[in-house]
């Protein structure tokens, strides 16, 4: 906490680095409470500029405009979702009780992403497809994409030390990720975050996903 | 077609009928129309009478108010789908070769899912779930969860004639569907309908899905 600091901020430029980027976050901050809230076409700068407590002027110092603006938040909240899943494919690249750390993984995962902003954000983006497709491009690429090239790379290390039988772990990668997540995914997108199940229901289906994932691709 | 019938129409109930089930199911194709363009909030039931070709009262005559309408829709549409695809599960319940049926059964509920019309209802559904939780219920009801209601019956039997080795017929038909139809619905959801894989890459798909499937699911 700098509050403590009274020297000028303008004698220092790491500050002063940190105050405009401190600001803009400001801006992204407010920006993404009211496209969660409103969405694309409800929210408008104005807004977003008085949400920050900065003028008009700055937020487009920041972003040249409204889609500008949209494609960021978006990029910022799929990679932080997708950092957080890809952080535990570390762990399951050294593992040696293959079914363990899948189901551990596969567990993770539907914690990270079956958050209320995360599944707000994709609905929000799904929603404002056909008006605005660059901003589903980005969650897809920021969000499924990434976590399944993640994977990828993890069944393919796991397939060249034997320990999974996997020709194309691309398919193999794509077809895990949607036995995990599909089924909690689709009903909290469509039944709303009361609907998430409980930390036991989505222990148990996880197990189940990665037995079925096993029975095809476990090494022999 | 009706067209030479020169009877005038007071004097015959059934046509009278038919002409009010008409003059309703108008009303219905042009809010669906409405709704799938602008979403719920940019359509108002002005719009929907001058498009149907009928006054505002007509269209207050059959839907008390703009929820009762687009949950009609919503309705509709989901339920078109979900009896498309259950009617391929007679098929699927009298199948020698289960693998075979597993495979043609998949690709064709993709073929009738990833549809243009039915890919946007789900988009604007979704997309208003925060703000009208009903017509997401309305979707996961008629939609995937009807889908898995038929393929749950499905696999039951199948598991009783020892065609297939199922504990919970529940959760092997949700995985089934999700194998299925995720990595081609949310590609198509995000990117648009350009994405919409050839038919050539569904099939792979299906066979892919339904080679895992069988992995862990067919009897031995």
């Amino acid at each position: 906490m700098p509050s403590t600091t009274k020297k000028p901020r303008v004698t220092r430029e790491p500050d002063n680095a940190t105050g405009s980027g401190r600001k803009r976050q400001a801006v992204v901050a407010a920006a993404t409470s009211a496209f969660l809230q409103n969405g694309y076409l409800g929210t408008n700068m104005d807004e977003v500029a008085a949400l920050a407590g900065v003028s008009k002027q700055t937020v487009y110092n920041y972003f040249s405009n409204k889609e500008t603006l949209f494609i960021e938040i978006v990029t910022q909240m799929t990679n932080a979702g997708s950092d957080a899943v890809r952080d535990e494919t570390s762990e399951l690249r050294a593992a040696t009780d293959v079914a363990e750390y899948l189901r551990n993984y596969a567990y993770r995962q539907l914690k990270i992403v079956l958050t209320p902003r995360l599944m707000q954000l994709r609905r929000v983006v799904i929603g404002e497809v056909s008006r605005f497709p660059e901003l589903g491009q980005c969650l897809y690429e920021g969000g499924p994409k990434r976590a399944m090239a993640a994977l990828t790379k993890v069944f393919s290390e796991l397939a060249e030390r034997g320990v999974l039988a996997i020709d194309d772990a691309e398919i193999a990668a794509s077809q895990f990720n949607w036995l995990i997540m599909s089924e909690p995914l689709n009903r909290v997108m469509m039944l709303g975050d009361d609907s998430v199940p409980t930390p036991a229901a989505l222990r148990r289906h996880a197990d189940e996903g990665v037995r079925v994932f096993l029975a095809a691709y476990a090494a022999r």
